[in-house]
């Protein structure tokens, strides 16, 4: 039975919607979870809400990383922290993978030196699913390493291929590189030197993407450096948020608009569902051994069932594997089947 | 008087549009346009809708460079096209400010290689004007230069507080730098360099801006190098029309929402208008020896009028002035008044 670690103590609304989220995911996915952190604090969740815990393990972590601290002390001084913990049980095998909604730059370092990168990963890439007209895009990397190689980038189109191919079920998945201009002169050296490496790689390369594009589904996977990728991201978030804001405001404003409001009820649900990025989970850390996955700093319960539902699909799809099999085949020299 | 070159076949709907947006120019801002371009077909268009040409030069070009061709061409092959026509004019004093909803790149070249920059000057930069949800954001460089050194956009932090100083008379206007998060530890060493200069230039420096905040207007002038200004940019535009794309696809559904789109029309109309670019006017490119408008390529009559009026406005605030006293007191190491 797949075993998910999941932090109890990341988030703001830790631990309570992360027992809530836990056990909705035990009774529903015919998983089990391991809740790391205070193990007092938790049984008291359980008590004090009737909960059962039938399906949990509780593994005790003394410490909690917060928000403001030094990413790396989770290595030093922080290594009895809740996150710390679940990374030493996925290194060392005790579960599948592991769910956090803590600091985002701790879970870099502790996914990166403690579960640690595939053997032959540049790097890891925080990979965020952003919702767009036609379906999901993958996104990498959303901000994990502001400077990246071409070679880099190309992992980043493989690792992101195999998730949305083996998870999202999207047969073929087109690649695009963000860029500023859709001809393969355009960008700068990391752009020009990424197409060539794309085009020549077994991925569905769709070239060139500009952002303008994005929000219309023209690629599944779109790669590009740490930096650009996480101004995309935090600008797609942005105005989103924006839009919903100028909605609101907009359907608030009279008694007639007011109105409108009720007979666009269910549209405007619909609209705020599909923005909704806690339906979809959270953003996997690929090309690390084993399953990350960082939920929302903000997840409620539902949100943190469907991260660790997430995480339970990269396990089914097998994509730790995936990456692993590419890696082999380029130091071999052999192409995959 | 002052008088607007204004390239009359730049732009998808040229040489009517132009020629239309050039009149209302010179009906209602009380200043002199030059068009260039076919003096035939312009004379054609006047005669065809009963304009009249008074307060119009025509100087004639012979040539249009396409938004297909390698800008280059505009300095040599094509140096008798209407944009090229209309740097040679400016650079020769024979205007005050030069508008074109020609090829980006071309525009470029041209400014940078006819026109010239301001002595002192390291990179022109393209400035956009974003609406945010309290008003105008100046973005430098949305563009222009792909690589800038933090001593370039020290200047772009200038340059943009000129404009919104001087255009949207916006009392010391806030400076804050496009970054991934807003500790001064943050970013690549672009921005970690360029805050330090920021922090001691005399501009309203507020720190790093993340990506998400763009659209809540929390800084007048926002710097970042060309790649990822860009990126900002297109997306900022590409999220504007896919939530209108959203909002008139709720609005057109079914009968009942239909009926909801009525009571809303005011409401929607508004929110258009405020999306609209062109009511602002064009891209300016500031640090050029003169004023330099760039239209939108689907500029109307009326965006062009308004990319007039911006050029008439940049000339009434003494931008280049303005700039051209920071470069001085840099050189002599004296403080601008």
């Amino acid at each position: 039975m797949i075993n998910v670690i999941v932090d109890a103590f990341g988030g703001d609304n830790a631990p309570d919607a992360v027992v809530e989220g836990s056990i909705m995911a035990v009774q529903n996915l015919g998983i089990k979870v391991t809740l790391v952190g205070n193990e007092k604090k938790i049984h008291e969740i359980a008590e004090k809400n009737n909960y059962s815990l039938v399906g949990l393990d509780v593994v005790h972590a003394e410490t909690v990383i917060d928000v403001h601290e030094d990413p790396k002390s989770i290595l030093k001084s922080r290594k009895d922290c809740s996150m710390a913990v679940g990374f030493q049980l996925l290194r060392d095998g005790k579960g599948d993978a592991f769910v956090s909604a803590g600091s985002t730059g701790a879970l870099l370092m502790g996914a990166t030196f403690i579960a640690k990168r595939l053997k032959g990963i540049k790097r890891a890439a925080l990979s965020p699913l952003l919702p767009t007209e036609t379906g999901y895009m993958i996104l990498l990397d959303g901000g994990a390493n502001i400077d990246c190689s071409p070679e880099a980038l190309l992992q980043f189109a493989v690792m992101g291929s195999a998730y949305m191919e083996k998870v999202m079920n999207i047969t073929s998945p087109r690649v695009g590189l963000l860029n500023i201009g859709t001809e393969d002169t355009k960008g700068r050296d990391l752009e020009k030197d990424t197409y060539k490496l794309l085009s020549e790689a077994p991925v569905n390369f769709v070239g060139n993407i500009e952002a303008r594009e994005l929000p219309f589904g023209k690629c599944d996977v779109l790669v590009t450096d740490g930096y650009s990728g996480n101004i995309a991201l935090k600008l797609y978030e942005g105005m989103g948020l924006y839009f919903a804001g100028v909605l609101k405001g907009m359907l608030k404003k009279n008694v007639k608009t007011k109105i409108a409001a009720s007979l666009l009820m269910g549209e405007v649900k619909d609209f705020k569902k599909k923005m909704d990025y806690s339906e979809v989970g959270g953003a996997v850390m690929l090309g690390i051994a084993g399953t990350v996955i960082k939920a929302h700093g903000s997840s409620d319960a539902k949100a943190f069932y469907n991260a660790i539902r997430q995480a339970k699909e990269c396990v089914d799809g097998g994509i730790t594997d995936q990456i692993s099999l590419y890696l082999d085949s380029q130091k071999g020299g052999n192409d995959v089947d």
